[in-house]
């Protein structure tokens, strides 16, 4: 029997992924367990692996790396207590770059040789606007938000490359300033805006053909504001057409235990055992 | 002919580069390109790369990865115009994990199959202190700073492991907000400090005997406030005795092109085509 999303609302995370685990809930994880980090999640195999890790550590903004799996091991020991087999709604399944499936569970799919990434997403930054009364049109309407390719090149890594995808939210100009402080206090959610204005400065000729998601208007006293997106390492992904690459479905995130905050960047590389993060956990 | 520090103190990272490059400058970096960030270097065989990037990003830090070169290329574009090989004053070369020398160019010892690492030193947020009015008794002295092994684990990564080395720092306690405050503005300096006051507390029974650097004195009205240190990294390498490792030699740095700022963070993934990096760098 599936759960509803609204039973789960306030759920510990603990909770949500065993209701997920037991194939209970397979929907998407926006609004669940606020204050927790959520990641997008990128498994490939280990071949692939230093250049793809080379790839987020040169293009951050774009691909904010928050933990990296032993090879083989379904797990991030930093993040929190989960299975990463398991413990996503729903995955997706790329053989040779191309969507071979869409499983709620990828036990049979493992293999000693994978190598998981988690990616901060931009769940993180929104909820930190919308808390601070900057409302965001593709929420308050239930759709995707807008993505683009840019005209700025990521930096190449390997057999990755490709343009930096962005996200558009349109912001209120008397808030922009607020703006790209609370998202540059999340570095592990995209960090500051990359370009504000003139979409034609970063390439884009039309916003309201989006590459991906859903147009949405500039509402006038509005201004395109644009971040560095996660679909850019999924974009580089495709290109190089991997005979194998498992990712979250988007919007159907790991959700992690760790604080949903800017201090999440200190406390991530701490070992637990560590008294004063205890201290900032509690 | 060597020259000394005092003629490229106020040279271009190129200028002081190209010197040390030609064999005229073998000496420390300390205090040369005020303004640009000053890196550690860490040169591995492509077999161990992989899981010591796992360990530099669990353990962010002590191992502040700033940038990563390709497979057996000499120079890391993100940071600057320079050859790893070259431009460095003095190297340590290990053998087993063992010191067998410390050449001022490694070009005969470079090879197709090694990464080198860049990671963020301490002198960032020290410049900043110092800026702030808070003296640092090692540097007026002119002594190295006092590091110990601390009972902190770092997350290990394959062979990677080993405690969290940290330096102190014995700090006012009237500037003790302001000391926390300036450092987090720096996480790719080793940010924010990992303890504040007893040395017990994170393992260390003797503050007068530090395992790396000089003992230096805690005044009245000071506090000993510890950081995650660089020697982190290097200790766990020691300790898995690669056939192969070659490093700066402690206080020999890579100067990079790039700023010592905070925003260093945002400027560091973004390719140098994008106009909004121009506009920050100028």
């Amino acid at each position: 029997m599936l759960l509803p999303h609204s039973t789960l609302k306030d759920a510990t995370p603990d909770t949500v992924r065993k209701a997920i685990r037991a194939g209970q809930y397979t929907g998407h994880t926006a609004g669940l367990c606020p204050g927790r980090l959520q990641v997008n999640l990128v498994i490939l195999p280990e071949i692939l692996a230093l250049d793809f890790m080379r790839f987020c550590q040169r293009n951050a903004r774009a691909c904010p790396l928050v933990g990296v799996s032993d090879t083989g091991a379904p797990h991030i020991d930093a993040l929190g207590d989960f299975d990463l087999r398991t413990d996503l709604p729903t995955y997706n399944l790329y053989r040779n770059g191309v969507l071979a499936d869409s499983p709620n569970d990828i036990s049979t799919l493992w293999g000693d040789d994978l190598v998981a990434f988690a990616l901060g997403c931009s769940f993180t930054f929104e909820s930190a606007l919308q808390a601070a009364g900057i409302a965001l049109w593709h929420i308050q309407n239930d759709s995707t938000v807008p993505m683009f390719r840019s005209s700025i090149q990521a930096r190449p890594a390997g057999p990755f490359a490709g343009p930096i995808v962005v996200s558009m939210r349109a912001i209120p100009s008397a808030r922009l300033d607020d703006t790209r402080a609370i998202s540059a206090r999340f570095p592990h959610a995209h960090g500051a805006p990359v370009h504000v204005g003139d979409p034609a400065q970063i390439g884009i000729a039309d916003l309201t053909r989006p590459d991906w998601g859903d147009p949405a208007p500039v509402p006038p006293d509005h201004v395109p504001v644009f971040w560095a997106c996660g679909v850019t390492p999924q974009a580089a992904i495709a290109a190089v057409r991997p005979p194998y690459c498992i990712t979250h479905k988007p919007g159907h995130m790991l959700i992690t235990d760790i604080p949903d905050l800017a201090e999440a960047l200190d406390i991530l590389d701490l070992p637990s055992r560590h008294p004063s993060q205890q201290e900032r956990l509690t």
